[in-house]
């Protein structure tokens, strides 16, 4: 046992300055963005053209430079009042949906203790004294809502800057390739330092004032912190759903009219759907993947800090080392800050090749310095030796072997980063192979393409499953919460997350153990394994039906509307908007309904036995279908590219675009838009999102749940 | 405690008594299909056509009776020969590993205790001896290589009564559709009855004779009796995914050249593959769901004998009550013999839309009847209360306990039973939804198949956790395998056999909770639940590559040969039964090695824990995929169907034939191929196959097993 070499002081002032840094860091690179001016004379000139031999637009002859700014500035202004507008529409209903959930949660937390304001025996320490549960109850319904918020302002800046970087990315893009990536990625980065860095400092900010009630009952503080992380994640599934449904709906329903009936290019004007698929692309892959990763480090954070407030820090009051999982988040916005710098002012980018290999090398310098980071960090911010509880035992962990956990996280996270780009990157056989299957049409897609998913699921399992022992083994279910801290950093994979999450609720409801043998178990285990497919059910079938709507809406207009087809009368793109609006706000809530529910129904009425179990099952059953939807589709997509792109003897001898085989590519990426852009990411939420509603409802549920059983 | 009613005398006769009758009765039915001459005059006449107003031949103007008659007997011969040729060179193949395996089985099991021949101390009772490990090793080995002959008998047989019947219900098809559901009915029969009584007399006769060794050694005696249900499914195992691959791969490219690019009808004897469709049709959906079904109900009936065989019957040596699974078996026999009438001789079939009202009426008039059978069985066999062993714990249970055990798997099994036909019949909204989004295309037909079968695993999840909980509450493991025993008398579902086994093994091992909250139970149950996406890949990719060449085949004669396609020239069919035949025999055995593999690697190197995880992740994980794989499968193929019928003004708006929802059909029904009649099969036999040898190696990896952690 012994402090760390990092003051406490040192630490108070590191965490919000590199908040402060990332944020500073975010403005910049949107004063660079910018600067490309939306009016006329940023044009094409011929000195930009040197050594940058791709050009992405092709322009139409005869449309001068003033009419193509002016046109941008048009569709984009259409798409970001679409995106506004649907935005404030979903929050209205999901707003309405958070208040009622925050009284559930005051209510449910405050009866734990029958709503007394007394203080009670501490769960660490029988000869201590802590807050009143009451007390929990309350500062837990405020850090839900503070979460929530928190995650709505995450995605609607992410979709902000979007819409105002896109028409700027277009513009650039007829200067070449290069100048079109650095505005894309440093629009990007904006929004990636936002998030990170205000997810900290909220996060920071909101410890430090529960702390001046809470003192050094760290078990209560971070008990109430939960809250946090079940206010993000729970606004991030309503996101991804939401957003996943609407831009699906508008997506597959332009494609099938516009590409497959009409013959005409993706994002064709005339397309009445084309600005509902635009708004949707900022909506659901931009917003709700901003509330989404907001949610997975909210999640993660609280998930080491709750377990860590049961370790020797919370009982010792280390404030450095009970902070170590913000504290790598802190170094981690100095880490992204430089790698950034790689992308945009050290190479150039110029030719499209070029970019997925950038990309590549700028993941696998920032998990270089990453790991230096967090050997540093654990060193100093750690004592070197302290005391991990794990389910009433307790382990010895050196500050090493914390590093290792972390580590162990990263690596894996790069591994399965590699292994995703390898199933559906055009650059490698398995995309290849099934983009060769088209010859022989649609079905042998289909089926290589769902082949490829299921295969792609294999890496990533055994990666997952390394970390999981190696950190288990050196720090119990502490080791698995920071091992998921150092995958997020590479991408966000939920499986750790999750399993850390769930650890932490199986200590806060007090089990021992979790025994698949016992029948109660079992049946959670089983019924949770099928609660992923339920789900996908719900959102898949959700899309299908608002998208058969929008095909008949294209179709009617491209029948009724007099010249639509010739380019000289204008869609109707209002009436497509509100087909996925309705479609998304309507067919959100029932898939909403089944993951905020379920821990509820099983908590109360079956006890925190079988809850486990569905947990356990949900994790282990939806963190393969979510890898194996998600890369299916990618695979689909790419696939299609790879035969349009025609960059290979291979890729052109299954072209041109309109072939029979690209026809066959253009049907498996029309079915993996539902699958890698809906069912896939929100079944990443639907496991940890479950988990941290468990943990945060475990006093409420091992106290007056398992009514049935009690019958 | 007390004695069974039935005195062991009674049950010494009343098992091989049913399982002759079972024989004589198939043989019986054999006679009446045989009736049916395959020679000129037993055509259409006109009297016959009273009554049965539906034909399903349209016969051939200018045909005469004669070349009809002799045209089938030629088509049926080459079927036969296709299918006895493939399977025998199979067998060839799948021999060779019988005899490795059946070495290491000895070795492995012999080495236990050192290859000793002195008796030990029993597990039950340390104050008695019981036989050498040795022993267990020698019958074990015996009674696999028994299973595994039986399984391939039963295969094969099935196989023959197809292709003998197959010919004849066409013929009688000719008289209308009643005559030929009861050929084709009867013919069931004779398939169903011969393999039941088949297994319960080898069963009967293998106890009887190992009894001669054992004596009072029941524990000993039953855990070699689970070599035989190791042999028959990982006979079944092969049977599947050999005879699935080749199905498939020939109907897959058959159809895609055939019916999408040449427009000729299914079957049609114009196309190359047609033969290698139809021996495909026999090897794998005959002959391997013949050796499925003898897997499944010899793995059921170990499971149920080596839990029984740790109860107070093995130790208070009462045989009757020992052999209540071979009872129920036996009295089932009774009972569907009763039923077959109902469908043969007490009502006629006049329309083709009777047929499915007439199969669920079998369905529920066989439950009654067997619900009444296990009620007086339990009454008879079983003592009024006995003592279950369970993970170290003892439980009293009744008879009338034991009874709702078997009764609530055999309800949950009917239900199950009308929750598929519900999903996947084209009589109800779910198929039709199907149907009606090919309106907009292949792309939402698939999405909304696949959301369909998700959807499909639902009720049946629940009625299997509801199945569990119920028995394993009333009985323990022993609850569960007996319930296993009553739902495998409706459908054959895998998900409660591999539980029994999986507890089996559990016992076998020495293990008394399998906590998820250890990091070596964890990895074991993600890892696991991984290995159905694996498996999946695999076949599904054979699959896809098979019919590729399949495809390239028939297309080159198509393209190659004069006169094919207006009927003058003969097709090449033996180069596709050659592409059909190498592509199986070739990408059978990574699949095969993955499933037969992973409990020895898992044993071997991670230990009884890891291995108790993995099969319950399979498990959980496996039969969700199972289920939703030969749901969306059904239902694309009767989708695709209900267009073809044109049977509702809804039906012939999508239509006819060649129609764009029509192709957009058929590419679904092509892709569930696979699915249904590959994939979702073989997982159901890879997590029953996995428990049973996990049970069969028990004592070797608990002995000599976990190396890695040893280190």
């Amino acid at each position: 046992m012994g402090a760390s070499l990092l003051p406490d002081l040192a630490t108070q002032i590191l965490i919000p300055v590199c908040g402060v840094i990332g944020i500073a860091f975010a403005l910049f690179q949107w004063v660079l963005v910018s600067s490309v001016k939306m009016s006329a004379g940023g044009g094409r000139d011929a000195a930009s053209k040197n050594g940058n031999t791709d050009y992405l637009i092709e322009e139409e002859e005869g449309v001068n430079d003033h009419s193509v700014v002016a046109k941008c500035a048009e569709i984009q202004n259409a798409i970001s009042e679409g995106s506004t507008s649907f935005l404030f529409t979903m929050y209205k209903y999901v707003g309405i949906f958070m208040v009622a959930f925050a009284v559930l949660i005051f209510v449910f937390l405050g009866s734990v203790d029958g709503f007394s304001t007394s203080h009670q025996v501490c769960t660490y320490d029988a000869t201590k004294m802590c807050k009143p549960a009451l007390a929990t109850a309350a500062f837990s319904t405020i850090s839900f809502l503070l979460g929530a918020v928190t995650s709505v302002v995450s995605g609607f800046l992410g979709m902000k800057i979007a819409t105002y970087a896109n028409a700027r990315t277009t513009l650039e893009a007829r200067k070449g390739v290069g100048k079109a990536f650095i505005v894309a990625f440093r629009s990007g980065a904006v929004m990636g330092f936002l998030l990170a860095a205000n997810g900290l400092v909220v996060l920071y900010i909101t410890i430090n004032l529960f702390k001046l009630y809470y003192g050094d009952d760290w078990g209560g503080l971070f008990e109430a912190i939960t809250g946090y992380g079940l206010g993000g994640s729970s606004m991030a599934l309503f996101g991804r759903v939401g957003g996943g449904i609407y831009t699906k709906a508008a997506d597959v329903g332009a494609d099938l009219v516009g590409k497959v009936e009409r013959n005409i290019p993706e994002d064709d004007p005339r397309n009445p759907a084309v600005i509902a698929d635009n708004v949707g692309d900022n909506v659901g892959d931009i917003a709700g993947m901003g509330s989404d990763l907001f949610g997975s480090y909210a999640e993660s954070s609280c998930a080491a800090l709750v377990v860590a407030s049961i370790s020797s820090f919370g009982i010792n009051h280390e404030f450095t080392a009970m902070l170590y999982p913000l504290i790598i988040s802190a170094v981690g916005i100095l880490v992204c800050l430089i790698t950034t710098l790689f992308a945009t002012d050290f190479f150039e980018i110029k030719a499209v090749k070029e970019i997925e290999p950038a990309l590549k090398k700028q993941l696998v310098i920032s998990t270089v310095l990453m790991t230096v980071g967090i050997a540093v960090v654990s060193w100093v911010a750690l004592p070197a030796s302290f005391t991990i509880f794990n389910f009433g035992t307790q382990k010895d962990v050196t500050n090493w072997q914390l590093f290792l956990c972390v580590a162990v996280g990263l690596w894996a996270g790069l591994i399965i980063g590699f292994v995703t780009e390898y199933y559906t990157s055009n650059a490698y056989s398995p995309v290849q192979d099934v983009a060769d299957s088209c010859r022989t049409g649609a079905a042998t897609n289909v089926i290589f393409g769902l082949a490829l998913g299921y295969k792609s699921v294999i890496i990533p399992i055994f990666a997952i499953a390394i970390s999981i022992f190696v950190s288990f083994s050196f720090a119990a279910m502490y080791g698995i919460a920071v091992a998921a801290l150092g995958m997020l950093s590479t991408i966000a994979t939920a499986a750790l997350v999750s399993l850390a999450l769930f650890g932490a609720f199986v200590s806060r409801a007090s089990i021992t153990t979790v025994d698949v043998l016992t029948p109660k178990v079992f049946i959670g285990l089983i019924v949770g394994a099928m609660l992923p497919y339920w789900f996908s059910a719900m959102t898949m079938k959700s899309v299908g039906s608002a998208a058969l709507k929008m095909v008949e809406e294209v179709r009617r207009q491209f029948n009724t509307i007099p010249g639509l087809m010739e380019g000289t009368a204008k869609p109707d793109y209002a009436t497509c908007v509100k087909i996925s609006t309705d479609a998304s706000i309507k067919e959100m809530i029932p898939p909403g309904a089944l993951v905020m529910l379920t821990p509820l129904i099983v908590g109360i009425f079956f006890g925190v036995e079988t809850l486990s179990g569905v947990l356990a099952g949900s994790l282990v059953s939806g963190v393969q279908i979510a890898i194996s939807a998600s890369n299916t589709g990618g695979a689909w997509d790419n696939a299609k590219k790879y035969i349009e792109a025609g960059a290979s003897d291979h890729a052109r001898s299954l072209g041109p675009k309109g072939s029979d085989p690209h026809k066959a590519a253009v049907i498996g990426d029309t079915i993996g838009d539902p699958l890698k852009d809906t069912s896939g990411p929100s079944l990443n939420i639907l496991i940890k999102l479950m988990a941290v509603e468990s943990l945060v409802f475990a006093p409420f549920f091992a106290t007056h749940g398992g009514l049935l059983f009690k019958i």
